[in-house]
């Protein structure tokens, strides 16, 4: 079965901690709203799906997947549903928790990322909000980076079966978002992320390793991965990065 | 077994989700924090459980539940752990999934009610932020409120099983959580959610119904419900409420 991968064209955002996981699955998977018009796909196939009246639960917000006649809406959610039918979750069940738990924390630092461009209210342009999303930025480098990845850290540090990967002695999905949250990081902030594998040498060298897997290498090098831009959720606005010690 | 729930003591905050599932389910648990220091308890013994440097996966925050050895973090997490094991989750695998996603919805929406007064930083005072938390709590009260809302209310009306519950035909944790979500508004923004009945009826009426349920209605009477107050996610500031239509 085909897969159906709802997000908005043009941007990684929430949409591509999902493409990762498929892609590493070596899943089939049809992304709709990148799809052609003349094909039944396309932006306006994604909305007729969030507008309609028949739907048992439409979704609020892309991303979300159909599997046949399932749909799973919200990230973490997919990435569940997702992990245990592809081996990228835990094969004890009790720590598949474990695993939506960390991703759950990583889709917190995810919303506190976008916030840095947008504190005071989605609908506003960021020219129009740039003096607050300075504050919030720099909060966002000087305290929540350093508080998240500490904690992200730790967890490597006392995972009882080394300090590979986030749980288990396997690659998950949460080990492919936290590939892609740093990822994200190091491109919206470049300045303030220059000392990251200095502070956080296992993260770091999580984020090289899945690099180099090659299902994620090919994806990377595909047209099928979106470069970052300023219309995502990690955007580069060299206004609102710092340097950090 | 008994539940052993971590949550901050004094305040409802995300805890208060995993509150009304335990007592609608009559589950027995222990509130860890908010017990005796003599006994083992209190905040210390909370906090020794975050900071250990022997847990094979610290939680990054409260709330977290422990089960015997298994700890689970982020309310959603608890909620899906919790639904399927005292009959507050669907019977139908797949249904499971929908649950989730809209209660991953609800948590997004909790966390923006939380930013209308912190919106530049959590580690900054209220009082130092205050206008921006005026035009981020305008924000919310003219546009997100009625975006979610009228989504939810839009869930209930197409339910395929009815509009009593959020999903299929019987209470699940989420009903509980979008009583919670309501009812927080309800005390935050008490002019803005005058109009709240009159635009969403079934949302209106699920929040009573969950109101009449004996053990909420035993538990909501009970010394074990903290009261709303400006420690929380909720907080009445009538600077930032205002009327709507």
């Amino acid at each position: 079965m085909t897969y159906e991968l709802y997000y908005w064209d043009g941007l990684q955002g929430r949409g591509e901690f999902v493409r990762l996981a498929l892609e590493e699955a070596g899943a089939e998977y049809v992304e709709v709203a990148r799809g052609d018009a003349r094909d039944g796909l396309g932006t306006g196939a994604m909305m007729a799906v969030m507008d309609s009246k028949s739907e048992p639960c439409p979704p609020f917000a892309p991303p979300f997947l159909k599997d046949g006649d399932l749909l799973i809406a919200q990230t973490a959610n997919i990435l569940f549903y997702l992990g245990a039918r592809h081996g990228l979750a835990p094969a004890v069940e009790s720590l598949r928790y474990v695993v939506n738990g960390l991703q759950l924390t990583i889709a917190d630092m995810v919303t506190e990322a976008h916030d840095t461009h947008h504190p005071l209210a989605s609908n506003l342009y960021y020219e129009d909000q740039k003096d607050a999303a300075k504050v919030r930025a720099h909060d966002f480098i000087d305290h929540r980076i350093p508080k998240f990845m500490h904690y992200f850290e730790r967890v490597l540090k006392q995972n009882p079966a080394g300090d590979t990967y986030l749980v288990g002695d396997a690659l998950t999905y949460v080990d492919l978002s936290m590939f892609q949250l740093i990822d994200g990081l190091y491109y919206a902030f470049p300045r303030a992320m220059k000392t990251f594998p200095k502070h956080y040498p296992r993260l770091a060298a999580l984020h090289d390793a899945v690099l180099e897997r090659p299902r994620i290498d090919a994806y990377l090098d595909s047209d099928r991965r979106i470069a970052h831009n300023e219309a995502c959720i990690f955007r580069h606005y060299p206004e609102l990065d710092k340097d950090t010690r």
